[in-house]
Parts: C-alpha cells; sequence; structure tokens
C-alpha cells in the first residue's frame, strides 16, 4: 500500500485507528472454543465488527507463535481474510524482527511474500544492514521501533550520547536515511506525549505508530497535538481496550462501540 | 538444560561447537527436494553427521518462517528429533525476540513450552520488562544481544554515553542484574576478538554465544585466548562453513568434516 493511499483511508473514514488483533485463546469468549479455529472466528468478527472505524489491524505475531502451527495457520488465515476481504486496510505484522542481512531478507519474505502482509515492526539494535533489507520490497513498510510505550524503554532508549542525542534520537536520525516516508514509519509510545515534539524534530513526515493511548495512558488529544502534522501522519493503536471490550457472547459489539468512540474523537481533528 | 549440564558435555565432547541450521530451501542439495519435508531430512542428516563434534544447535526461525506453515512444521519437528534422540545438546531457538511483557510471555511460551528449546535469543532495545518474562522458565535460558558481527553492529551498539560507556557494554552491565550466569548468555560477534576483552570486564561469567568464526573472518583460537574463562563458557556458532560445505549427495560427510576440524581445534583450548 502506498502512503497516498493510506492517507486516502483516513481521510474517507475520518479515522487513525489501528486494531491490534493481540488475540489470547485464554481470553476470548468462551462460546468461541467449540469452533474449528476460535483465534481465527474471534478476528474475523472483530474485523467485521470494526473496520467501518478503523484503518489498519495489527496482529501481535507473539501470540499467535504460542499456539505452534495452529497459530501460524489462524495468522494465515486472518491475513488472507483482510486481504481479500478488506484490502483498503493497512497490515501491520507486529514481529519485532531484525538479524544480521540474509536473515532479515528471510523475515522480510516471511512476511510480505508467503504472508502478503502490508508491514512489519523491525528493531533497529543490529543497525543499517539488519532493516534495510525489509526496505527493498516495493509498496512494503518498515515499522522501526524507536521510542516504546513500556517501562524498559528508558534502560537504553533515553541513555544520552556524547553529542546530547538520545538513543531513540539517534536511531529517528541514522535509520531516516535508510528509507523515505514512502515505506518507513515508527513506532512510539504515547505514554509521555510531549516526547513526540522531539520525535517531530526530526522525522517530521513519516507516519508514526503510536500505542499506549488508553489503557496505557496516553491522552489521545496529546498524541494528535504533539505528534500530527499537515497531512494525518499517525497510526493509534489500541488492543485490549477493543478486543476485550466485553468477555460475552456481546464481543464484537462492544469492540465496535469502543472503536467508534475513538474513532470519533480522531474525527474531530482529521 | 543446566549449566553444570551444558559445561559437562562441552568437557566430555571437547566441542564448544554450535552448527546454526540456517536452512534454506534454495541451498540444501536438490536430490532432498523430492523428499516429503526436504528441510526437516536435510538437518535430520545435517544432525547425525555432526552430533559427536557439536554441543549446540542453532536453527535460524527466519529461514523456517520464511516457508509459513510447512516451514514451522519443519522447525517443530527438528527440534522434537533434537530432544527425543540427542536430549543431551543444548537447543538455541535464533530468533531474536522481545517486545512489551504480556507479548514477550507469549514469545517465551512459543519457544519454551510449546516448541521445548533450551534457549532463545533476544534484542535488548525494549530493556528490561521485555527480557525478564523469558527468564521466569525453570531451566531455560536467554541468550542477549551484544555485540553483533554484522557491519551495522557500529550504527547503535558502539555508541558512547556520557560516561563513557559504549552501548554494547551498558546492555551488559543493566541486564547481567536481570539474571544470572546460570539462565543468561550473550551473543558477542568474533569479527573483532580484541573486543572480547572488554566483554570479559563485565561479565566474567556467562556464556558467550560467538558467531563470525570462518566466513565472517573471526579467528577461533582469538576467540579462545580473549573470550573463553576457567571453565569453556563458550558457544562458538558455524552455519554456512557447516550445512552448505558440500551442495552434492555428500553434504552430510563434508559437513561431519568441517565440524570436525572445527572441534579438534576446540579440543586443544579446553
Amino acid at each position: 500500500m502506498t502512503r497516498h493511499e493510506l492517507i486516502s483511508q483516513i481521510r474517507k473514514k475520518k479515522s487513525m485507528l489501528c486494531v491490534g488483533l493481540d488475540s489470547d485463546i485464554s481470553k476470548i469468549p468462551t462460546h468461541l472454543l467449540d469452533t474449528e479455529d476460535p483465534i481465527f472466528e474471534f478476528n474475523k468478527a472483530i474485523i467485521e465488527a470494526t473496520h467501518e472505524y478503523a484503518v489498519a489491524y495489527k496482529p501481535n505475531t507473539a501470540f499467535y507463535e504460542a499456539m505452534g502451527i495452529k497459530g501460524w495457520q489462524s495468522l494465515e488465515k486472518t491475513i488472507n481474510y483482510l486481504n481479500e476481504n478488506h484490502p483498503e486496510v493497512f497490515t501491520i505484522a507486529d514481529a519485532k524482527r531484525g538479524d544480521i542481512g540474509n536473515t532479515s531478507t528471510q523475515y522480510a519474505k516471511a512476511f510480505f511474500d508467503s504472508l502478503n502482509f502490508d508491514s512489519v515492526t523491525v528493531a533497529p539494535y543490529m543497525g543499517a544492514d539488519s532493516v534495510k533489507p525489509f526496505l527493498e520490497f516495493k509498496s512494503k513498510w518498515v515499522i522501526l521501533l524507536a521510542l516504546t510505550s513500556n517501562a524498559g524503554s528508558a534502560d537504553f532508549q533515553n541513555v544520552v550520547g556524547q553529542d546530547e542525542t538520545k538513543l531513540f534520537e539517534r536511531v529517528l536520525e541514522t535509520s531516516s536515511q535508510w528509507g523515505t516516508a514512502d515505506n518507513l514509519m515508527y513506532v512510539v509510545g504515547a505514554t509521555r506525549a510531549d516526547r513526540l515534539v522531539d520525535v517531530r524534530k526530526i522525522v517530521k513526515d513519516h507516519f508514526l505508530l503510536v500505542p499506549g493511548v488508553g489503557a496505557q495512558g496516553g491522552s489521545l488529544q496529546e498524541v494528535v497535538k504533539y505528534g500530527m502534522g499537515e497531512e494525518p501522519n499517525l497510526l493509534i493503536n489500541s488492543s485490549r481496550g477493543i478486543i476485550y471490550a466485553s468477555a460475552g457472547k456481546d464481543f464484537a459489539e462492544e469492540a465496535a462501540e469502543q472503536a467508534k468512540v475513538l474513532q470519533q474523537e480522531m474525527a474531530l481533528y482529521i
């Protein structure tokens, strides 16, 4: 998917919402457990209930891998379902991969060729040659970790170098030379929205994928205020707040309700 | 597997060799392509030919994921084969995972419960709460990226902080508080063996997993000189140099020969 297509969808739906499919067999409604593939049935119902309000879906690969081959099958069915029934949505494999060049190429094949996601999240620790192989795939995107929303992000991401640059700022500066705003986005957590000002000084145009709104305490209003450029270049993720809004038979309706609440607030800013 | 068991095996086999199973369908001998699961057949033959000389096996998950469900099946069959037929060897899922706490727990379940590997490689960028969930599994190990062997490692791992500490040194210092030498190892590349001196100032006892010997130019003698402690606390990896030693029907014999050459040099130091 191109940047233009993504922005058009955001404007059309008046939404920057990404729904995180952290689908956990121990948390989904119990009445689904009798079906052949409960995780896929759950995802399908969530997608059908929310796609009017969401522009992106982000399966978190860990939850699928934890179930072995059956989980990988659920992941494959989910991405195929999205591509066949909702080709307008942007798809993110939240996989946080990254390795030496020939290995990153294999990961890129896994998520771009074999599974046909639009994008994959990548960890920057191993540097240029671990990220660039992902950028060689046409119309595909890297979403590079910059400043994450967890407490541990402070351990290394905020370390200040001799030139006064924090590590996450260096990651932004250095990596923005590897790709462009047309194939490279960044993960920037919402838990401290004022940090978005520092991020935007370095990467003005790039899309940011922002987790941490809602359950983790980030404010949507502040994220937009500090993080959005002239174009609506944000994808704002909510996972648990939407997909586990209800544990009952009304889980899909409640997910739609929560997605709608977020979308309606987003519409004020687009 | 415990540290004691691993060291006993190293002393018994007089080997610190880890064989990297970067098994690529486009590189394995063509006569295997007619079998039902060529990657598994290849791995099985490599394991049978080399286990006398090797103490560890390290499937690189990217190569399996690139093949979708079929690849995940090959990975599962390979780890099951190792656990059933060669329970003495140490197994490494080279997956370079790491995410927020609840997600890292899912990855740990994937590799420790579902697949029953002894260890998994983990990326440090997201900090303490992304690594600790892996350390909560009994008799399982985290192998944390510290200083990798690729050119891109210089982009961030060598960045010097205001206290003169390089990022990889900070990763070693900080993370060594999260686990112990009984459940935490580090990836330290061999391409500049003198760096092992700096590493050993910080983590004296921890096992190091050392890639980059052979094809990537590192010297085994220097790795041992600068990296080995009083105990043989090194795992030295070779992937392509062993598994692709021959592309013909003699691939397993040639792999054994290459593994034996490395083991015999290692025996001089153990």
